[in-house]
């Protein structure tokens, strides 16, 4: 079950500089910041609510970052959702017809299991599954 | 204050189909469809806990979804933020540097005021403020 919009990313250029335009535009300022060294990104995280706006900085050339920036220049990334179990919701929407970008959970920012579906199939909108670490969920 | 995510709007090009995609994706079916005459749109609407997905069509060749979509195709159009008071937030964000789109709130679908904010002050992202219209607020 989809039962929350955990999160929405938006890829930027310089961290710094968009923490200050988001801590403006929010008038709050981010609770922290986080290295997904396998993505190649930096993160920096604000909370409206029950929903985080996720910043991404890309920390190399080959980050997915980098090549979103190149293409699409700034702007919102990805739209996550936050699921009760990922890998019933992979299932089910594998068989959907949906494309899935990895086929098992991997580890994302923010003490999160995560699956990525690919944008073709999903009007556009890169969608991010993803499901709280639990001692029990690994 | 920003509240909360109130909704996540997504440009697409045929409701029909995108509401039997999102369906699919979301596991639940849309709650509400609703014309905006004078933004040349027809919405739909997904509920996720708190916060709302709001499909957009173009129901008119000029209307700013049409533009959008030959431009960048489908995917994410904007990120809407409730307010509690949407004339001190355009104000405060002015004063700030942000580009206001409306000088003063105008109508927009499901009840609200809204505003919104040029994606060159917002990093590239369409900011929309809105606030729930009350007898008191118009």
């Amino acid at each position: 079950m989809f039962t929350n919009v955990e999160h929405i990313g938006i890829a930027v250029r310089d961290l710094a500089t968009s923490n200050d335009l988001f801590s403006l535009l929010l008038n709050s300022q981010p609770y922290k910041a986080e290295e997904v060294a396998s993505e190649g990104v930096m993160t920096s995280f604000f909370q409206v609510n029950q929903t985080k706006i996720e910043l991404l900085a890309a920390t190399r050339p080959d980050s997915p970052i980098a090549t979103y920036l190149e293409k699409r220049g700034e702007g919102i990334h990805h739209l996550a959702f936050e699921v009760d179990d990922i890998r019933a919701e992979m299932e089910r929407l594998k068989a959907a017809g949906f494309t899935l970008l990895n086929d098992v959970p991997k580890r994302g920012a923010d003490n999160k299991l995560v699956c990525f579906l690919h944008p073709k199939t999903a009007n556009g909108v890169l969608v991010e599954l993803c499901q709280t670490i639990k001692q029990e969920t690994l």
